[in-house]
């Protein structure tokens, strides 16, 4: 792999010039229940009402944004069954750009026809015996589309960064920022925010307990890849960080934690119960960390990323009723 | 009954200097989806990330800080179960106040655990055999209490009415607003701000189709009375107007629609679905006739008041499922 730039602070501040007023400002949410649980003072940074429902926009859209005009013509590729294929078809469209995802076949119908709404050509492929980026690779050559990789890569690390920018413009600086962490291209960004307006913040990451991935890197120092972990976080789900992100996380982030499944599912309650609001499994990482590092919050001002609410709402309400002990059954076909 | 002066677009006014600091000012939400399907352009004031959940925290904090210095300190009784519980006792903790809540021994251990929890105390009555209003009444003699009505008081309807004004100061002049209707404390609130902020804003209450005595009322002439009735949305399960919400409306309202069960739902589903919003049955009335009026808002800029978020969690869960064709069912006991 050729040793790409790492991107800066700067580069998160002309991400926000950038999408300036083509992205949302998303709200900042507090609870008191919760600052007196934890003694702590807690801001939520609320990217599920991000446009598209989570914070994705942000990167791919500063991505395709600092294409070159040809580039853009040709159009862009991406590979994704989530919430980055959105993204990416969400701001092609913004340009007037041609967008190809590639999505496993049995992905969700809903999550296949939200790219399509957004006007993206999907390209289904078999995951047990197609490898994706190898499809993408020939998508490339043979039409000039450009990729666009869900977190490793500059542009996409900055526009992320520019949700924790608006946080810290909002709250001032802040003890602790706690972030989710797949790939590590939201948490790059936002270390990066953090640097330059709360120095002296800890930026602490937080992974699902079953894919720790990133909290091996950071502890041994090496890139360390796992298998597909099993958990509700299924935006977590990367099996390493990047070539990118990772040097980025060593630098300049103060920790990795990890969450445990019931702890995720806790909080997504929580957030429902008491703040009404709808996050994704995936998107209460952070949320649930702010409770589980219990002490070491005391006292501080937490600034926590609620990532995105795009969730199956059967799945979802499934997984409220087996949080309160209530147990869901599918209707017989009638 | 004697007859009392009714608020004046002035008294929201005052109600909004008086609240200022003291109650969020909540986000005013939009959906690109929604508009492409109606053809307008709908902003969503959020109510459900009001304080306390609902937007009643503005008319009960209003009302408690219009008292004298000697009936702030004897304290404030309310009859209700539902949010206008919980907004009074939290105001009267705001102000230092005593409050007593008279609720039905069988209302939701949640409601009762909520109101207690901003420090009022609950006394509980049959709702078979017992008068609540003749309890409330007798609290008032023998403590010098003074009684908080949900909906039917001067100072409660000025303070629900800084819902409407903060959205058109967010929006500017709207064509139409669609307000969930109760007793019609809050549309009556709303269309005097209506009246100062957008004049010739056609104010549209939106009652649940089992329950509406309102749009009887403001068809006859006469203040209808209905037995309760039966519906999903618990918030606007009121008999009648009151006597001075009655008149407001009469004035300044241009029309009230109905919605079924069904509509509410599927807005309910919609606003989760799409806007990861979570509301209340009662809080979806005004969202589920800007889809269900159709033609009659095309080209319009539309304001949709969604009025609170508290709903039990796992009936909420259960609404969902049964909105998707899904069945849940209780767990056994294990």
């Amino acid at each position: 792999m050729t040793e790409q730039p790492l991107p800066t602070a700067q580069d998160v501040l002309a991400a926000a010039d950038r999408l300036q007023g083509r992205v949302h400002r998303t709200p900042v949410f507090t609870s008191s229940t919760l600052d007196a649980q934890t003694d702590a003072q807690v801001f939520f940074k609320c990217e599920q009402f991000q446009r598209m429902g989570a914070f994705k926009i942000r990167g791919a859209l500063n991505a395709l944004m600092r294409l070159d005009p040809a580039s853009r013509q040709r159009g862009v590729v991406a590979y994704s069954s989530g919430n980055h294929a959105q993204g990416v078809a969400l701001a092609a469209r913004d340009l007037g750009m041609p967008a190809v995802i590639v999505m496993p076949e049995d992905a969700p119908a809903a999550k296949r026809a939200a790219t399509e709404g957004y006007g993206a050509t999907v390209i289904g492929y078999d995951r047990y015996r197609e490898d994706r980026l190898a499809i993408a690779n020939q998508l490339q050559q043979d039409n000039g589309y450009t990729l666009i990789p869900p977190f490793d890569h500059p542009d996409v690390i900055a526009g992320q960064g520019t949700a924790a920018l608006e946080l810290f413009e909002e709250t001032g600086p802040l003890d602790v920022l706690l972030v989710p962490v797949g790939g590590g291209g939201l948490i790059a960004g936002c270390a990066l925010a953090a640097q330059l307006c709360s120095p002296g913040c800890e930026v602490i990451g937080v992974e699902p307990e079953a894919g720790n991935d990133g909290q091996q890197s950071w502890r041994s120092g090496k890139l360390v890849t796992i298998p597909t972990p099993a958990t509700l976080a299924d935006g977590a789900q990367s099996q390493s960080l990047g070539s990118i992100t990772f040097p980025l996380i060593q630098q300049w982030v103060s920790d990795m934690v990890t969450v445990s499944d019931a702890e995720l599912l806790q909080a997504m309650v929580f957030l429902a119960e008491r703040m009404n609001l709808l996050v994704e499994p995936t998107g209460c990482l952070a949320a649930a960390a702010a409770v589980s590092l219990g002490e070491r919050l005391k006292g501080k001002r937490v600034g926590v990323i609620l990532t995105g609410g795009n969730v199956d709402l059967e799945h979802y309400a499934r997984l409220l009723l087996a949080a309160k002990g209530a147990e869901a059954v599918n209707s017989q076909e009638t």
